[in-house]
């Protein structure tokens, strides 16, 4: 999508997805408009679709992607290596502490919402989010269990989806409880025996 | 909300949220207007306010009500008596067989997004079912272990929510693996200790 592009319009398009991201965090995804991206960028209407050919939708599956990212960033640096049971430790905060400073607020399912949560384009954001995701806890189950190939990738999955339950009934509720017992199950056999969980 | 009513009065409100549901199922609460339920269920206008006074939204909430409570039906006989590895099992399979017909489809979730997902009444509906299933999850749990109180609340919780992760997971994406293993690993710990599970 970038391809051809200059350094300096690829810097251009991301200023204007950051803006466009801040915008539908504030907003929802739903409530922002072409014209509300195009005044807090600053830009023309010929150069924004410059930069997104299909205009708003365009735009939108960018924010989603950018979205997703942020996802994956604000689990750094642990997510990138959970080669030890501290650092699993410190994941399961890091996640637990994000998610509840977002609360009842779900960037990436606003935005999913508003482009169709079963539409190719948004399922395509979301099952490469997963798959990134879980690629990462595959790496980090490796590391610290002596599983096949087969058993570790079935415990990355429950530890993923682990989040995505507990997450999602914390914006169903305003409770955390759920996400922090459902990351502590869900870690838990990753534990070194000595002390020793059941 | 049903107080003063007689038997026949009781049972024609039953029969429009049935057919409701039907419709919701079908078009998505979004595309459910009044006029759709009228034409579904032969009934009048004014008989419709008669039971849901305030139109269209009663109507979805109690919609909602009902489709919370087909969420647990689907998981009977076993959430009832969870008292055996052998039962915990048959609702595993219940829970996945379930979720895996109903696919993309989430009735409940198009109810509480059309009442709005963090408004009070959607909220109520959704921390009710949770605290429901929660406590027939407590009472398994309670059933096939030894452990406190505080322990076995988090057990379930986290079960719960590995639950409702698979299940997010299956609607983004399509992808059954996710509930699959994230109920096989909730529940693990619970197995009997005799051929032993990690």
């Amino acid at each position: 999508m970038n391809k051809g592009m200059t350094a300096k319009g690829r810097a251009t398009r991301h200023r204007i997805i950051v803006a466009a991201a801040m915008l539908t965090r504030e907003k929802g995804a739903a409530e922002t408009t072409l014209d509300d991206v195009r005044a807090a960028t600053a830009t023309s209407k010929s150069q924004l679709f410059h930069y997104f050919p299909e205009g708003r939708a365009d735009i939108l599956a960018a924010v989603a992607e950018y979205e997703a990212g942020q996802v994956l960033e604000a689990q750094q640096p642990y997510l990138g290596d959970l080669s030890t049971w501290e650092s699993w430790q410190g994941w399961r905060q890091a996640v637990l502490d994000h998610y509840t400073e977002l609360g009842q607020k779900c960037p990436l399912g606003s935005l999913t919402a508003e482009l169709g949560k079963s539409s190719p384009q948004a399922r395509s954001i979301v099952t490469s989010l997963y798959d990134e995701w879980e690629a990462a806890l595959v790496r980090g189950v490796k590391a610290v269990t002596s599983d096949e190939e087969e058993a570790v990738r079935r415990r990355a999955r429950s530890i993923l989806a682990a989040v995505q339950g507990g997450v999602v009934m914390l914006q169903g509720t305003g409770r955390t409880d759920y996400l922090d017992a459902a990351l502590t199950a869900a870690i838990s056999p990753l534990q070194p025996v000595t002390a020793g969980t059941a």
